[in-house]
């Protein structure tokens, strides 16, 4: 196949080889032998296409198909760039996440006011508004990041950049948090959306929810895209009919023909009355902050856009905050307008009431803006299955989290992280009883953490090029304003939030940080010890070796397992440990007819033990061993049968894994696997009728 | 080590030996290198000893110490024969199961009579005599099998001696099923027997239970001796204090003073009125058979006695006949008298309440009953764990169930029985609220089919051996008598507890029954396959060998791999897999330095995968192979890091794993993994400063 160096010859030829004893005489002419599974990029280099990743067994390659009409054919990331997002797709796939809390910020609002009766709800709207200025702020400030970092400037990559390694992780375990968050307050507040309509899922509401999140995990271990035309139609449905449902309210408020509005007796009666400190009013604004939550997606999908892709970002960036606001204001405006309370059960939204409220309930208006609000909920969901596998991997390349969070599964997407996503929120809306108030306290802090270390780490990066950058003062400022106000909010929010739930966090992000430090240094570690200098001269095979098999007795697979072992090296003995000596004296006669040139060592087991006496064994072999030379490498040549199905994996083999982990531990002791299966054991006995067992 | 026929040369030597190319030369010179692990036990022979087994870890060989401070050191086969029981330990460790039946065996009569109405009671006596008469058939019957079966008759094995392979299988089913429930039931009585002076503890009892059968299966993990010590202690302790507890009794009933009994008033209200009909007869009947189960032990385990076997076992089992009947009798003569009522909450025995009628509650007295109960209680559920792992072995080795089950752990246990047998008892456990009345119509069924069969089974042997044997009638007849007694109560207890949970045991013996068939099957299928003739002629390997090194890059396990590989065969390459052209330029320009005459291939993988790129790279390198010569063993070489905790388990060979496994499908493919550890690595490279990654 290949010469000295690598080279691939293509003159098409006869398709043979020839075969010497140094590679040096080998040179091979073959007719583009590697077609279909890669494409010839030069001497010694090919690059896989598609088919070198197509599933080998049936079944996945069913499920293959199925995925690619579902969802297209997976990207390559030579692929990925002919998918680039305009403006229009690129609104959808981005907005999602931060223009579904507009579904529950308000009710959040209003749920922490109520506390000090129905009378504090005035103050939603003050609370809107303030909450929207941050808004308008944190937009601007990302404004900047995202022109700084067309690659994609996530927190973990601006504040890794330019404030370093520690508060790089700090905003990496903020994020890896708030994705998780993101998943469970969106499916809760997705089911809480279609139990307004449909009531009587509102018992199975946890349930609903852990089945969401376990279908939307599937969906991404099987692979997906994150196709503009699979988000666009519910993002623009959601939008155009909650932008109709506001403007029809604003309308008929401005006519001055409000409809009447009144809530159930019992929510009335579940009124408590707190006193309207200081404190409440702050809660409220924290629970409003999760509006922000969702802001950072853009800042990181830059390079996903058609070029000019920070001038696009920028525009959709802008665009998001514009919607987002406006639904946000107009959505307090008329629940302060028409008096409406929070359900105390979570049973029905503010949304929900607000629809029927001007145009009844039952209706199918009624029904479009709560089913598009649920699924682009559960879109907001899916983001976050994208965006957690793809920090996870980011941190694992960069040593901070283990490398199978690295890994694509053979359906191309980062199971690992996938898992692990799913797992934890699956457990956070079990705890919390599928409740959006309750989960709220613990999502903003570490929303507001990420901000300001990704925002002050723009700052230092315009102070450190003031020498290039004449306009650095401006920008700087633009940052800095950005960065003290989110840290303003996520002391704020931290503070007020911190007995109900933020305290989980705030231990949460330390433990991740000081975890992502541990393992950076295993695996520095491992790598300094295994490193060798690029210059160094690297010495040849100096040990002797030597071959044992363990058999049970004669068959084809130990036939095979001898035979490899024979190719390995001519020292080879065959180890039979059994508890039976009589059995054993049958065996060993049979061997000496059959096997004679191959040594047979019965190891008797009186305790019925077989890793023990063979580890002893070999250990006996290396201290025979003679002293003034290096101790020998021993191939331990395992057969081990090819399971074709849960119970053969558990009929076959299970004496094999436990010798592999042994012998895996011993020094200059190689484990050879010589597979064999039912179906294709080596012909090398003539297929005669079946022997003697 | 060895010559060609496997000598070991024990004269006195240098401990050196002569290497030369051909295994004839070899010939070594070695003093005693097999000491301390191995016995020299003749030419191509050694035996184990202890010190093979010893566990190599240092947390394994503190857990040794303990072990063998507590339980004494394990056994080996050729041990046990100086561990054999006299009748008087003999007793202690057979009787254990089926005596401490006693302690619910009245209590489940009542509990059925008592729905007709404490009226009903009287017949609690009739009823015991009954199934005494039951008793002494089946004491009996099986006093013939331990003579026929010296060397271990158990229901299986006489059975599918006598009968065939499925009524052989359907007895080792409704042991399998017995065992289980002997674990259940013992545990649940046993922590009734606690809550009975304990109140406190009732709410607990299914934590109890549970934590107890985890205990229990700890200790057998940990290697377990049935030392006849361990158990004549509690064994005595409870013939002695329960039979002093009924002579007291009997004699108050004779000089006519007996005490006052008063049942709780709850427990009179809480009585139903069904009528006593003959099918409530019969139920309670099938209940009180429970006291039959654990008769059998004796039968099976016959070869642990001393000489003369046979007869040492005939002794135990008629005083263990003996003792039940007595107790059993006494205790439902003297239950009637007192007019007591079994406790509807199942909080308090009828043990306890008998005992403190008679001693009054809370005396030292009441509480050594108690607690000597459940200790012997839980040695039967003990008794279950070496009883159903050693039943699974059998039918392991004899291919019925999968080979784990024969295996012994690194500390003698067949841990994988111990495993299987603990889980399903805890599902019963808790699945049945670890009430002994809900667990009992389950019990029975299975110990009176494992009876019958086995008394058929006798009755066949004697028909068969007619010829030889003068005395057949008779010994036929008494068989036969055991047969249909057991077989009568099998379909009476069938009948009358099948709505209750019997059907559940009737349907699971059949599937096991199925399951051990197929999985036979399984084996002989491969074993068929796999067979080769005795007098077949051996070829010597005919292929031709390649060996491709997966690599990452150069470190020292990279260079570890490839001179393992360069060993194996010189047509050797290096496959680097990557997505990364640039960083692939780098490596592969250092390889050229420091690796020149290795080819490395580079396989860019724009779709991130690793595995399926990599497959495809061999097929190609297959199809590139001549058309006119055998396809040739592909040795894939793999380096593995030796993880030495779990959470380097999870940081290293990810990748590894998901790579051998698709490796060992492939056709003329070899696995062979190299491991490498932090300490140490193979020092091929001089210890330098470390070097660059």
């Amino acid at each position: 196949m290949t010469g000295p160096g690598g080279e691939f010859t293509r003159a098409p030829g006869n398709g043979r080889q020839l075969k010497g004893r140094k590679p040096a005489d080998r040179r091979i002419r073959v007719e583009r032998p590697y077609s279909p599974y890669f494409r010839y990029a030069g001497p010694g280099a090919l690059v896989a296409m598609e088919a070198a990743s197509v599933p080998r067994t049936r079944v996945g390659r069913g499920f293959a198909r199925v995925r690619a009409i579902l969802f297209g054919r997976p990207i390559s990331l030579h692929a990925e760039l002919g998918e680039r997002l305009n403006v229009f797709t690129g609104l959808a796939v981005f907005a999602s996440d931060n223009i579904s809390s507009s579904a529950y910020a308000t009710e959040e609002i209003m749920r922490v006011l109520v506390l000090a009766g129905a009378g504090a709800l005035v103050l939603t709207m003050p609370i809107t508004i303030g909450i929207v200025i941050v808004l308008a702020i944190v937009v601007t400030s990302y404004q900047q990041t995202v022109a700084a970092y067309p690659h994609g400037g996530g927190s973990y990559i601006v504040a890794k950049d330019n404030l370093g390694t520690r508060p790089g992780l700090i905003a990496a375990g903020a994020l890896l948090t708030d994705y998780v968050l993101t998943v469970s307050v969106s499916i809760a507040a997705g089911v809480a959306a279609l139990t307004s309509i449909v009531p009587e899922l509102f018992e199975h509401r946890v349930a609903l929810g852990v089945g969401l999140v376990v279908l939307i995990a599937m969906v991404n271990l099987r692979g997906i895209r994150e196709s503009g035309a699979v988000f666009s139609i519910p993002t623009y449905v959601y939008l155009v009919s909650i932008l109709g449902l506001l403007a029809l309210g604003l309308f008929r408020f401005a006519i001055g023909s409000m409809p009447e509005y009144h809530a159930p007796a019992a929510w009335i009666a579940a009124q408590q009355a707190q006193p309207l400190g200081i404190l409440l009013i702050l809660r409220a604004f924290s629970s409003g902050s999760v509006a922000l939550t969702g802001t950072e997606a853009v800042s990181n999908g830059v390079p996903a856009f058609k070029p000019p892709e920070p001038r696009n970002a920028q525009i959709v960036l802008i665009l998001m905050g514009t919607f987002f606001g406006l639904i946000f204001l107009g959505m307090s405006f008329l629940a302060g307008q028409l008096g409406i309370l929070p359900d105390p059960t979570e049973q029905e939204t503010v949304i929900s009431q607000l629809t029927r409220t001007f145009v009844g309930a039952g209706t199918p208006f009624h029904y479009l803006v709560q089913v598009s609000t649920a699924v682009l909920l559960v879109l907001a969901a899916n983001t976050a299955f994208a965006d957690f596998p793809r920090l996870s991997s980011i941190l694992a390349r960069d040593g901070f989290l283990p490398r199978v969070f690295s890994f694509r599964g053979d359906r191309l997407a980062f199971s690992y992280g996938i898992v692990v996503l799913a797992v934890i929120a699956v457990v956070l809306i079990v705890v919390f009883g599928g409740s959006v108030t309750n989960l709220i306290p613990l999502y903003t802090v570490g929303v507001f953490v990420a901000f300001t270390l990704s925002q002050s780490g723009m700052v230092r990066r315009w102070w450190r090029r003031r020498a290039e950058d004449s306009a650095w003062r401006r920008k700087a400022a633009i940052n800095g304003i950005g960065a003290v106000t989110t840290g303003v909010v996520a002391i704020e929010v931290a503070a007020t939030k911190f007995a109900l739930g933020a305290w989980i966090v705030l231990i949460l992000i330390p433990v991740l940080v000081a975890m992502m430090l541990f393992i950076a240094r295993q695996y520095r570690s491992v790598a300094t010890k295994l490193a060798v200098r690029p210059d160094a001269e690297i010495p040849r095979p100096h040990r002797d070796e030597r071959v044992v098999v363990p058999v049970p007795g004669i068959n084809r697979a130990v036939v095979q397992a001898i035979n490899v072992g024979r190719s390995i090296d001519p020292d080879i003995q065959a180890v039979l440990v059994s508890d039976d000596p009589e059995e054993a004296a049958r065996i060993q006669e049979r061997w000496q007819r059959q096997l004679s040139d191959i040594p047979l060592i019965f190891v008797e087991s009186p305790y019925r033990a077989l890793v023990g006496p063979l580890l002893a064994y070999l250990d006996v072999l290396d201290r025979a061993w003679p002293a003034d030379k290096p101790a020998p490498v021993t191939f331990v040549v395992i057969p081990e049968y090819v399971a074709r199905s849960w119970w053969e994996r558990i009929l076959y083999n299970q004496n094999v894994k436990r010798l592999r982990t042994a012998l895996l531990g011993r020094r200059h002791t190689v484990v050879v696997n010589v597979p064999y299966s039912r179906e294709d054991i080596e012909p090398m006995i003539p297929p005669d009728r079946p022997a003697e067992r």
